[in-house]
């Protein structure tokens, strides 16, 4: 596979971890060092102890969110990877970043940002296939 | 200067530009390659055009954007950096991540975005000095 490609794959891993509750697949996601995570509404959480209690909240939480990317665009750069994709997150629209990084071969995320687009948005019933930068 | 402190006077250059409507420095402070943007509310940009267009917009609008930064926390990893900070615009409190890439010596802008933080927060009269990880 292309850096895009696997960089692509990186993302949708991230998002069935997130839509499965896979707290271990996510803890293996996201990488040991640098890393930072802005949740919709929260402030920015930096250090992997803090991101991953957050997410252990969230997908262990009493109602499992429904989750949902398209219209992922890869940006590489080296070992430095960035996603750009919309989050469908209960039916809302997002602006999702997340920024990978390449360890020993593996992309690793580094940082997660989602924000709210004001336009609403539907799910569609099939993604489009996701763009590639380089 | 570390490479900390540099990535720190960088992110505080892109403030001032924004804050002082300096179009021509905003374009210096972007990359040439590899850029994204999500301004608070908006789908993501991708690509400089695209991105110089939006801050020509904001830029030259009818009425400045007051804005502001505290809590600048950086993140070194060779020449890959990003400063997590709060941006205060018009009184309200967002948390902005911006990501600068090392170009011949030089920190240059690839990506930058900000989300509204669900909480209310003042301005403080002196920002507290940025922190610095790394």
């Amino acid at each position: 596979m292309s850096d895009a490609s696997e960089l692509l794959a990186a993302n949708a891993a991230y998002y069935r971890a997130f839509a499965g509750g896979d707290f271990a697949a996510m803890s293996r996601i996201w990488a040991e060092d640098g890393v930072s995570c802005v949740h919709p509404g929260w402030p920015a959480l930096i250090g992997r102890g803090a991101i991953l209690e957050s997410y252990r909240g969230i997908l262990h939480g009493m109602n499992r969110v429904r989750i949902a990317h398209r219209d992922d665009t890869a940006i590489v750069m080296g070992d430095d990877g960035r996603v750009l994709c919309v989050e469908i997150v209960e039916g809302a629209a997002l602006a999702a970043t997340n920024c990978y990084r390449r360890v020993d071969g593996a992309w690793r995320m580094v940082h997660h940002q989602a924000s709210p687009i004001a336009a609403a948005a539907e799910e569609p019933e099939t993604p489009p296939p996701g763009r590639r930068l380089n």
